[in-house]
């Protein structure tokens, strides 16, 4: 399967972790949906890159990071409830 | 579409009310796969059900919360990295 949405979701305590695993997902083409998930399509290529990647930050202290490849019609049916939060002022959320 | 997983992540800045969306999520049958998300079969009615909760509890402050309708062959290829994470004691983490 390739060109899904992948959607990645984390719980990491660590602020500085939390930050670095942003930023290397953001570098990857992803989109910040939330203050902790991040989406947008990949190749499966791309997503084996990001899972690498991931399980190397993991590797750094305990966190869980789970990645769920998403049909586009599994996407566009995403319901959103509420509002639109900024994320440290970064414009690039995905809603 | 009934019968898939829902995959439910929430954006909630106040301890109070976000400890009220995970107890209403676990009372309709979802179960925590983090921190701040939940995921559990519903059925179309149960979905809307949990849907319609959701948006009363968005009423109360700004919060963000996203609904993903997943098939069973998305959730069932989900990748997960590093530890399972203890929340608050609770045994019914899905993984």
């Amino acid at each position: 399967m390739s060109n899904l949405i992948t959607l990645v979701i984390y719980d990491i305590s660590s602020d500085n972790l939390r930050y670095n695993v942003a930023k290397f997902l953001k570098s990857k083409g992803l989109k910040r949906i939330q203050k902790s998930a991040f989406a947008g399509p990949l190749t499966s290529g791309e997503r084996s890159d990001v899972e690498a990647g991931l399980r190397r930050f993991a590797k750094i202290e305990p966190v869980n990071i789970q990645l769920y490849p998403l049909t586009e019609a599994s996407f566009n049916q995403r319901v959103i409830i509420g509002v639109r939060i900024d994320y440290n002022g970064e414009e690039d959320i995905l809603l």
